[in-house]
C-alpha cells in the first residue's frame, strides 16, 4: 500500500493525520502539485482524476477520496476508533465530517483557487480546467465565517466536534481552520470554544504528520 | 425515528432508496421546500441548517448530511450491505458514492441553484441566502458531461458503480442522472454503458421509493 500526497495540501494532510492518530505508517510518495506533477502522463496513468492523496493497494486497486482512503484505513486498523463505534456515533461523525467537508474545506478552497493567481484556469481540483469566478471567491469568505460560526457554537457544547472523542470530523475541521488561515480568514477573539477546541487538536502529536 | 422529507428533492430520495432496499419503513414527515415550509421558524427549531432529509431518532438526536443519515440505516439495518463489507469494497463504495457527490450531484445543483428564477438569493442549500452566480450554472452544465463521460468509461468495466453488487454509489449516482434530466441534459446515444446500468438501477423496485 501507498499513499501518493503532497506534503502543504490540506486533503493528503486529512490522511496523514488519520494514519498517524492510528500508528500506521503509511508510505507515501510525492507529487509536487506546485510543478503541475499532478496533470503529467506518468500520474495521470496512477491516478486520472490528477488528484491527491491517492492510496494504491497492493493489488493495485486505487482508491480516490479522502473519505474512502480513511474508510479503508479504519476497516484495517480498527483502534482507536475515529469513524465511531455505536451506530449513532458513527452516524454524527459521518455528518459532522460531510458538514466540515462541504460546508468549511470547499468554502475555503474556493476563495483560494478562484482569487489565487496560481490557480488560473484550475479553479477545480482534477484533469479539466476550470475558469475561477471570481464572485464564488467572494462567497466563500462569507461562508467560512459562518462555518465558524457554526463551530463554535457546536464546541461550545461539545469536547469534539462530533462527541466526548477525537474523531475523524475533528480532523477535517482542523484541516479546514488552518486552511482558512492561508486565506487571512482566523478564528475570531470572541469564538473561545472554537480557540479551545483548535488549541486541543493542534497540540496532538497526529497535527504535525 | 422519523425522517423529514420532500419527495422530489434529489437528497430526501437518496435516503428513500436506501431504506426501500433495506425493507426499512422510515417513518417520513413532509417538509414542503417549495412552500419554503423548511425555513419556517417551527422547522428551524428541528434542524437549523434548514435542510432535508434530516433524521431525529428516538432519544432526540438529530443526524443531517445523507451520508451519516445512511451509515446509522446501515449500522441497524446491515442486511443487504449497501456500505460494502470487506475493507476494499467498503473503501470503493465511499469512493464512488463521493465522487458521484461532488462532481455530479453538486454540479447539477449549480446548475438548477444559479439559474432557476425559484432559487434567486437561494443558491446554496441551508438557512442563509446567497445570490445566484451565473457562470455557476454554465460551469456545472460542464460538468455532469464530464461526470456522465466518467460514469460510462467505468459501468464499461464493472456491472455497478464501485464493483459487481449494488451499493449507495449506484443510488448517488441514478439520483444524480435523473436530476441532470430536469436541467435536460439526457444520457448521451453512445453512452451505452450508463444506458444499460441507468436501465438495470430504475427497475429495481425501490427507485420508486
Amino acid at each position: 500500500m501507498k499513499c501518493y500526497d503532497f506534503t502543504p495540501a490540506p486533503n493528503p494532510r486529512r490522511v496523514r493525520i488519520f494514519a498517524a492518530e492510528k500508528g500506521i505508517a503509511l508510505p507515501t510518495v510525492p507529487i509536487n502539485l506546485r510543478d503541475g506533477e499532478h496533470l503529467s502522463e506518468e500520474y495521470r496513468s496512477v491516478n486520472p482524476y490528477c488528484t491527491v492523496p491517492f492510496l494504491v493497494l497492493d493489488d493495485g486497486t486505487g482508491i480516490s477520496e479522502v473519505v474512502a482512503i480513511c474508510r479503508y484505513l479504519e476497516e484495517l486498523h480498527p483502534t482507536p476508533p475515529l469513524l465511531g463505534t455505536s451506530p449513532k456515533d458513527k452516524a454524527l461523525i459521518a455528518m459532522w465530517e460531510h458538514r466540515a467537508e462541504i460546508e468549511g474545506l470547499l468554502a475555503v478552497a474556493d476563495i483560494l483557487r478562484n482569487s489565487s493567481p496560481a490557480f488560473r484556469g484550475r479553479a477545480l481540483t482534477g484533469s479539466l480546467g476550470y475558469d475561477q469566478i471570481p464572485a464564488l471567491a467572494e462567497r466563500g469568505r462569507a461562508r467560512i465565517a459562518v462555518f465558524f460560526a457554526e463551530l463554535d457554537r457546536r464546541l461550545a457544547q461539545s469536547e469534539f466536534l462530533a462527541g466526548k472523542d477525537f474523531s475523524m470530523a475533528d480532523i477535517t475541521a482542523m484541516v479546514t481552520v488552518d486552511f482558512a488561515g492561508w486565506m487571512k480568514h482566523l478564528i475570531g477573539t470572541e469564538q473561545s470554544n472554537l480557540k479551545r477546541w483548535h488549541q486541543a487538536v493542534s497540540a496532538r502529536p497526529s497535527a504535525k504528520a
